[in-house]
């Protein structure tokens, strides 16, 4: 840590702060400026915080000079994690295996696509045919759908995981949804082989500890608001509760602009591979929510290195139930799934 | 609603929304301007989304007419809620009645004040005295804990609520305390007297539903990238649940201002008093996150017609567990409420 | 416009609103709901605005029907426009004609490099050779800089206009160069084969109006905090001011990101491209601010549909006098160029 | 400047970095930690920048210690800058020089009223008898208005300027009035007692320098997505080229939030103050963007110690030119002033 001391600070207070720093296991190096007297505090900058720091009496500012995460961080491992979804692991309470495991973080994109949410049996297993034939490698819908208003469809909760547990029976495509409460996660990890904590829960610390003790892999979508910082502090929380198999997903962030329903925020992609090991996924449904704009910013999330793609698919989007302004057709997503081919080798993927 | 097509849309495409929105209860009037047909849907916009509507084929753009809530609406009531907090009214859970009941949303301001967390039985005993001295009237503090990174102190959880039960018994001050989950709500409950539910579960939905179907009156605060209206479909989740007893709170939002860990948005307080009947509060602790800050930003929540304050206050903020930098001390914040007196008869209220 | 009353407006005030409606050139056709009277008015939205109607008594809401640009929309031209640089046209003041004219807009794409400064005559020689050998289509260097502080660097001015020259002259790259005030259009066109307008210019509208007034083409960057229409409208006072030749350039946006020094919003490509037939580039190196994450968004850039792409190279990066921190050396130049081109190909273009 | 190593960087870029440090004249001090190497560079942080340093190799990250401004430091003079507007100074070219002097950082509040734009002589005329009437200290108008929209009314412009020089001849009060680009800085000077930039021009650094070199006070509006260092680097920029006479305005930023025209970001008016010994005024019209709320944020803003207030007040704002929507009845703005007596009382002021 650094401490900047206000211009004018007394000897007893940076006196002070050095004592204090030696308490927390810093070595302290105090050095003397014209204009500003200074302390380099040398140590493991994650037994305090800025914030507390700077409650001392006449520290101005302070500068952290290490990552606040450790177990995301990519000096802990400098390649990308791999791992896979589906198939019953030891320890994973999954009841029925999927046919295909699905490597999450490897050279071949992982494209998984579904529907925003599990509306009925036929639709589920109409779109799980469809994307499976199309080339995904893993069906996502929603049961448990948290949603703005509550006036709004809420989700079909664990009728519709078992009409997921079908469409997995059926195509062998492990199984991706969404859980939002702590007390859910055993009942969601019976049926899926995959937790999605949504963007609206990723500082929901209790649910992350929770998904954190099961060994079901972990899609972490990042907050509408997060900073990247706070977006590895949250993967830590499941990390150090036990779980390592964690992946992350770009989903937009809250701006001004007004066009889109999210500013896809898609830099997020390389800075997040140059700062953890954990595989990165990009969801251009939710990045932009405009159907029209979902085919070039998947494109755009392809090229800029993502391990794979969350995609909202529905037979037919205008009688989707939620989400349908942002969902491709069936058919959009086969024809995009052919146009991302090139794409993908031109950066040395297999999709 | 309105739905404004594409230019160049086809007689079918119109037709057809013609019949879906008869199906859903509107009365649609089409207007064929010369640049773009329009469909004037009159009926009530809950029935559906925009987003939905969005989906029709040909329609380009969706506006709605009405708010999407209801019952925190200012059409429903158009005077402010008053309510009370502390006291074991029919069906509150709360062992311990208060001596005091408080009045939310009343001419005279609700000073709600203590320390971020419950550290310990003394700290809490200490500042609960204070704060009651200096004039506050309910005694807030943080037994569970939300923390951005898992290194951080969590809080004491159950202990910290019988501190703050002791405290409640010595000073007569009731208890406002933050709950984090669903299955915590019963627990909190049996020791609060108000729920708390902090920025980062706004969108917590079980949470939200949990809380409305206790009578203890819940703090919603705002969530830190929440607009207004998604800020009051928060608090009709609570509504709908069956409690009427709600109130706001303006805490500071995210934006690229960084000399500020939040940005005040103070309009807030104004904008809501004149969209809902629910109390709304301000925390200039949080807005600023600058201790320095706190004084002059909480006379300008009292003078923007805040219904109360919510405050954090530490006998030694520089010791503080959490959030010392935004922490004033008791000291400070009796020298405050001194100060706030003549700001609030200036518009027209007590403290 | 759509006009929607507050709940409990009189009669009186919805006929003045008809009446002044009238007298504005609409027509309204008013709708009696349960809950809002709605009065929808056809016509042109632009001869007034959504907030002077919104002073209307008893008015609560203006809803636009038609975007307040025409010149730029794409309902007056469906198709990208193309255009050249380079090349003296008619009224086009540039003294020197480059040897080549570069088309904007087309299938190729237009691939402008440079320094963010010319520091000095060996310097932009030196550069503008290299990017002429990988690919580059155009030359861009600033001559005339806006910095943040007094104390940096303003740029070498017209004798970096006359480097600028010569390095047109040796390797018949146009220049694309910034010009900051309205008396210096003329000088800078002397020179330019394109005029830059920057980010904090863009709703500089003087500047837009003397720029609209020469034939020299025009390219405008995106205000760091311009919604879309905004940013459109800005292109239009350039357009109604007799200049056509327009064309756009996504530079990034500020937002409560701080890993980047500007959120890279790429969804702003294909957005522009279904609303304006303005060519569209994108500018990848203050788009992200960190030299690590240019080529990949720079891929992402081509990808996701731009028309061009605007990139700061340098011979060496740390001896950059500004923007060093975003700029890729020249050999990363030629790299990525190599890079690029299976992408380009991928999605129709050349390269 | 502290500059922070990459894990695993070489000897030999600590070493460059060293040298090339003490070549800009700074005294580097290495320090080794277990995870980062360190180098606090003790000097003048003014002569390069943050993104220089970052460029150099090995560096991860550069964290300024001093602010970037000299001359509007606080450090440079502790107690708030007061000067006067009104009046023809030496080397003031204000033609006919107001009756009355009016002290701006003092302790009588500085209220600026008036309307948006100048629109007739009779209009101005009535307002500015009105906001004299009601206690303003000065007009403020706009004759050359920045409109977002070509089709908008641009302003009477030097007519404008007369009717203004003609308001103050009849009340004696200074005016306040934007300029818009540096070649008519003497013009609206030779009219005008203070200049306004505005808020899209705040980084317009031509027009900002062309301010600093005539004497007539200026009054710098924040641009509405600056960051306070940015806005005090504009300032700076005057400062730096003659101009003593600076004064400030908060007047909302450009957030997420859509039920206001701007988030008025009032916190930045006790920041100002702590960093800076210019004055500070509140823009609540502008700030708000909504006619119902300028009241109590104008309330607000006397409350949290703006040193003045700017307000738009029209006759008729219904029938406003431009932002009718967010401007006050000359009737409201009389009751505002009585209403803010008590409040500036109660924060040791006068108005």
């Amino acid at each position: 840590m650094i401490l900047v001391f206000r211009p004018g600070c007394s000897k007893d207070e940076v006196a002070e702060a050095e004592q204090q720093l030696r308490g927390l296991g810093f070595q302290p190096h105090t050095l003397y400026g014209v204009e500003r007297t200074v302390i380099a505090a040398i140590g493991d900058d994650r037994v305090t915080t800025k914030e507390h720091l700077e409650t001392f009496p006449g520290v101005e500012r302070v500068l952290p000079i290490l990552a606040p995460y450790k177990l995301a961080s990519k000096e802990i491992r400098p390649e990308t994690s791999v791992f896979e979804i589906g198939g019953a692991g030891p320890g994973c309470p999954t009841v029925k295996p999927t046919k295909s495991k699905v490597p999450i973080g490897g050279k071949k994109l992982a494209v998984i696509a579904g529907p925003c949410s599990v509306e009925g049996r036929e639709q589920i297993l109409e779109v799980a045919a469809a994307v499976k034939d199309a080339g995904a490698c893993a069906l996502r819908a929603g049961a448990f759908k948290p949603r703005t208003s509550p006036y709004q469809f809420q989700g079909l909760m664990e009728e519709g995981l078992e009409y997921l547990a079908e469409a997995r029976e059926r195509t062998g495509l492990p199984i991706v949804t969404e859980v939002l409460t702590p007390t859910d996660v055993h009942l969601v990890a019976k049926y899926a082989d995959c937790l999605q904590i949504g963007t609206r829960n990723m500082q929901n610390y209790l649910l992350l500890k929770a998904c954190g003790e099961v060994k079901t892999p972990v899609l972490l979508k990042r907050g509408m608001s997060a900073k990247l910082e706070e977006y590895l502090l949250a993967a830590e929380y499941i990390l150090t509760s036990g779980n390592p198999n964690v992946f992350l997903c770009e989903r937009g962030i809250r701006t001004f602009e007004e066009h889109v329903r999210n500013t896809y925020a898609l830099t997020t992609v390389p800075a997040l591979k140059a700062k953890t090991h954990l595989p990165v996924l990009a969801d251009p449904s939710h990045g932009t929510g405009v159907r029209a704009y979902v085919a070039p910013m998947t494109k755009a999330s392809v090229a800029c290195g993502a391990d794979g793609l969350l995609l909202e698919v529905h037979p037919d989007p205008s009688k989707a139930l939620t989400d349908g302004q942002q969902t491709i057709s069936v058919k959009e997503f086969a024809q995009l799934m052919k146009e991302l081919k090139p794409l993908a080798e031109a950066v040395g993927r297999t999709i």
